[in-house]
């Protein structure tokens, strides 16, 4: 199991008249996580792009527990719990300064080769970094 | 069963470097097919928080099939499956112009009392309108 | 002169928490009426970019007189007041559903070679659209 | 003189299909960086709103000089080089990594009494806090 957190600060921009983090932006603060997570094993998201292999998301589930507000600064922890083949499962858990959990989601990514357009398994630069977490 | 369509054109600041639709724009792609379905029965997202109730989202699921791309114009199928009593279940289909199904959504919204912040059953200006629909 | 316009209905996503909508996102709205106003003349912003012209936006200016609002249908109106040469200069003006005048914004594009990435001519199937509109 | 520096990696979301953050979103950097000055000084913004005063934005300029990418860490310089009245101007200037200026924008924020809407003497415990940086 390989375990990430990261910081986000909720944005004005990010609010909606209701006085809640719109309902659309934790995709984004997921997008931030899982590369704040690559980062923490020395990758970026980059580095897959520019050796042709793109990661677009297939699936995206939420689960509104509590609003996000303005300028709370959030924790989202993120998990991979199951070694990536082609596929790549994130769950993502945003907890507020009190530590109240206030969302769950998951996004799945699929590894495909920009040349062929066809998924790929998960690209080895990344593999050999989240091995040691899954080894019993 | 009740189903609306609208159509949406993509923004070039909907898409990212990859030349697609960001993932996290559908959610607001079903929050213009919501609000355009309510609109068809006469009412208005506006008349609910202005009649105190707000409806907040509690639950977003999306599965991206293809994907959308700048200056397409989507049409959004959306159709609500049963009677809402506290949370309305509104599922979403995203088409292309020819015809290929890129997208599928469902969004659920819970029916909140502004005063008291406690659930409520689905107004009654929405219900007298849907009612017809669920009729056998 | 030329001068068209487009309808834009104010989504949920676009506003903030002081119930307004969010001051950068009127730069979309200018974008959307960019667009409109090239589609009027039988022209995509694609057609550029395939063509290997791609107009990034070099300015923008923005005064916010008065508040546009959720689900206000706003007007936006834009006016080349000049035939382009590289750079093309927009100036928009938003109005909601009473007239009145809520936004004044300029925008400047300038044409861009994709290969050379060097400043060229507005693209001669716009120029040629835009020419009976500066005939004096 | 007030000078104020926050830094601030692009993210997926805020680029465009030209592979450039989108031009509308240096607004929200904006944003961004003037919390971040009025944290620096041991302020939020939540504090003037909660203290009945609201400060939306009246002008913004925007120069883009060179785009900003993703995953830049963008360093925005922020500085208020008059004392503020009713209205607080603010300058910015966007720096990528290799110190290199991308952009440069202005925002003017009037700060308006909620209750009657109408505009007011920057609040007091901001006052307070910049009068020691323009003293001469």
């Amino acid at each position: 199991m390989f375990v990430s957190e990261c910081q986000i600060r909720v944005r004005y921009a990010e609010t909606d008249q209701m006085g809640y983090v719109y309902y659309g932006n934790y995709a984004t603060y997921f997008e931030v996580a899982r590369v704040e997570a690559l980062r923490q094993v020395g990758l970026t998201y980059k580095m897959f792009e520019d050796s042709g292999t793109m990661m677009p998301v297939v699936h995206l589930n939420c689960k509104y527990k509590k609003p996000a507000k303005y300028d709370d600064l959030l924790t989202i922890k993120t998990t991979i719990r199951e070694m990536p083949s082609t596929r790549i499962f994130f769950y993502h858990e945003v907890y507020n300064e009190a530590n109240v959990l206030l969302h769950e989601g998951e996004t799945t990514l699929v590894c495909i080769d920009m040349k062929s357009g066809r998924p790929v398994l998960c690209p080895e630069i990344l593999a050999s970094q989240l091995r040691p977490f899954f080894n019993s």
